[in-house]
């Protein structure tokens, strides 16, 4: 057997043979440029002399790879899950001591190293549920609750409930939102479900548009069974933060067309516009029109990697999913069921996001010094960026109103365009991979995240350190001068 | 909306129109008598009065659930990735503090709230390599691990790469073990695969039979298009530790028929039995006949969660897979990448593990210690469940030669028999749910592993404390006596 030739016939899999589906899924969070850009950090590293001093990694909303300091009580009370004998000899606060307790009791053998019920630990989803209501003002149960690896994990597991098992016009449509963070698209054609794109609107601060909603569902039919809406709030890439209203007019649109809502609302914490507020799905689908879409199924998703928390590694999330029939929440149940539990210490993590120290804790002081400054250096740097952006030539770029993303629109000159589709390159992936090869910068191309027709942009994140995003911007900014002048 | 109803139209999600793959799929080790095993417990708890005072969960192999303690050495390096103070504060081992420095050098930003690639943290991949070719002695490169989310993670992600996304009778065939742990048979009823089953030779210490894996291959011939063989070894459920020519006879089978080899091995520090010992596929692949068989695409998966340390929650594992084509393992890696990366601190977990102390190390001694205690209990468990099941009427079981369960066979008599099957449902299970209501005992019926038609068995765990274990055996007996008086 032969390692030369991708069809031989002396492999198992081949290139012909291997899961089609696998081949065509993209995920451009980690996609080409990401690669390459780890390639010039060893090439920097190994001493290549190169334009910049450092590759920048503003790809990815990972907070603590680009210098976020982890919250000093988060990891005290993983700390003390992991090692008991700490809870008596690390000399931390007494309410992390007595959180760490708390949540040791509800672990079998009192153990953070067994496994837990599928849905999760109860006493965290006790608290999950606890923090849903206080947030919403709407009551919340913790048999509504499952913890997840991360919140993709979540996702992919409603997503899952709602295939239909079929092929052809028959598979299950999920509507999905134009640009969209990648999971989505990625899962769905693993799936083997339909995607139903609907575009938001880039001149209305990326908003939903309920007619741009019916044209794309319209479109559809026929084509597929179409099941539920995934919507982004706050919104990944493009950093909106929808208004009541208009999530009253997309629930008043579910309603009518009888589809589930998927609400992915990771980055609640992550509000920066001024008059901006965040409204969970659940919270505006309960109070408006006295009740009446009070009944429908819904899931909303959480995470522990965003925030001001930014626990990537840890891999928590949690969803809350409510109004489902009752043997169709046990057939959820069981779907879980052989991915045995999410890892304890995310779960753990969740828990100190949801039941934080309060006024009166010895934490608290701390823990709030830490939240507010994260969140007030991550607000700068979105108005910054923002800023910039609409200061340069040939872009143009909503308000990073919250989340982590920026998501500019660049207007690329024509013969730019006609270059990269020599190469068969999207144009804004000929741009980003041009930018990384002059300025170190690592972005993400709109192409990844769907856009409309002859649209170009990409995604940067908000968390690189200020003074190396200050300084990479103003890079930034002679690259795309240059970049404009040798394709004018 | 109502709440009413099974089917009524004012759901998204009916019974009618949840994915058929999710009602199809059962994973009996968290199945109906664990509901009811919990159920009993919380009655027990509110004082309800039963022929038991506590119920034993020997249905998981949930090490730290029954009362093992964690590895010290372990956990203090977890505690240190966590919370870089106590590096210097905890008064931990030099060797454990330095593991964790070294661990946290190669996470983003120092800290394991990053995400890791998803392949996982190169050093850890390099840690394991060279554990594996120091157990086998037989090279192992850090380009063929991927860490996972758990063992479970690792197989999943594989088969996913077998699948053909087909249907009928183009769809991926596996060959898997019956008995079987049910991840297996849940997974491909998830992918809508086809299972191709072939039985272990109870006759024989649950070895494998080329004989009848030819003729299950041979019989499922245009019903699928054959892929890969599953081994679990040592066995789930079964106890069995393959012989070394047993599993060259697999690897002959597999080369001849063209299929690549999934080898579970997760159990591999379990090994009870005189005279048995642990060969992985890839080493007796790698060296039979002069290395003719060592091109073979094979994936062999491990787990933080069995051996001796029994991290379950921690959800740590890894695969390592060799000889993919080139292109086919950049289309593994591009499929776990919207997964972003399993939990760091399992994969932590892992390498403590595959990097564990060393002599000389500071905590050489008691890792050592702790080490050899647990794996001697399991070993004197072992075999006092193989004793007390063959000295029991209408009762047999093959000696436990490794992981942690016993699946004695149990002959049933017709009355029994008959009286399950009006109750619809399987005679083991029948007898499981009697064992439960009347011991406290919880085990999983055979039915839900699978077996060969007109015989009945049940999976019970060694992991419970000795003497619990014992005083449970004891009331075992008396229930099985008198469950054949009365069905006589």
């Amino acid at each position: 057997m032969g390692d030369t030739g991708n069809n031989d016939d002396s492999h198992v899999l081949t290139m012909k043979t291997v899961n089609p589906r696998a081949v065509e899924m993209e995920y451009a969070v980690r996609g080409p440029i990401v690669t390459r850009a780890v390639e010039l950090g060893k090439e920097l590293a190994a001493g290549a002399q190169k334009p910049f001093s450092k590759v920048l990694q503003a790809n990815i909303g990972d907070c603590h790879a680009t210098g976020q300091s982890p919250i000093t009580f988060i990891r005290q009370v993983v700390a003390c899950c992991t090692c008991p004998d700490l809870i008596d000899t690390a000399n931390f606060p007494d309410d992390v001591r007595n959180k760490a307790k708390r949540i040791l009791k509800g672990c079998k053998g009192e153990s953070a190293g067994s496994y837990s019920a599928s849905a999760g630990i109860d006493v965290i989803r006790q608290d999950i549920a606890r923090y849903i209501h206080l947030r919403d003002d709407v009551p919340s149960k913790m048999e509504d609750i499952i913890l997840c690896t991360g919140a993709s994990d979540g996702i992919k597991t409603v997503l899952n409930l709602l295939m239909t098992g079929k092929d052809g016009n028959q598979r299950a449509g999920i509507m999905i939102p134009v640009p969209q963070y990648p999971l989505y698209s990625a899962t769905l054609t693993e799936f083997n479900a339909c995607p139903i794109p609907y575009y938001l609107d880039e001149d209305n601060k990326w908003g939903l548009d309920v007619g741009e909603l019916k044209r794309a569902l319209k479109e559809a039919k026929g084509r597929c069974i179409p099941r539920a809406i995934c919507i982004i709030n706050p919104g990944n890439p493009t950093g909106q933060v929808l208004s009541r209203e208009n999530i009253e007019s997309v629930i008043k649109f579910a309603y009518e067309e009888k589809l589930m809502i998927l609400a992915d609302e990771v980055y609640q914490h992550n509000i920066w516009a001024a008059g901006s507020q965040f409204f969970s799905f659940k919270k505006v689908m309960t109070e408006m029109e006295g009740g009446k879409y009070s009944k429908m199924e819904l899931a909303s998703f959480m995470s522990a990697s965003k925030g001001y928390m930014g626990e990537c590694g840890f891999r928590g999330g949690y969803a809350e999913i409510v109004n489902l029939q009752p043997d169709v929440k046990a057939i959820l149940l069981k779907s879980i069921s052989a991915k045995l539990c999410p890892p304890i210490l995310g779960q753990v993590v969740i828990d100190t996001i949801v039941n934080p120290p309060v006024e009166g804790d010895t934490s608290f002081e701390v823990f709030q010094k830490e939240k507010s400054q994260v969140l007030a250096l991550l607000k700068k740097k979105a108005q910054i960026v923002t800023e910039l952006f609409n200061s340069i030539e040939g872009i143009k770029c909503n308000e990073v109103m919250g989340a982590m993303y920026a998501f500019p629109r660049i207007f690329l000159p024509p013969k730019a365009v006609a270059a990269a589709k020599a190469l068969k390159q999207s144009p804004d992936f000929f741009y980003c991979l041009q930018l990384l090869e002059k300025t170190g910068l690592c972005t993400v191309p709109g192409s990844g995240f769907g856009e409309k027709p002859d649209t170009y942009h990409f995604r940067i994140t908000i968390l690189p350190k200020l003074e190396e995003m200050q300084a990479v911007l103003a890079t930034f900014k002679d690259f795309h001068l240059s970049f404009l002048n040798e394709y004018k």
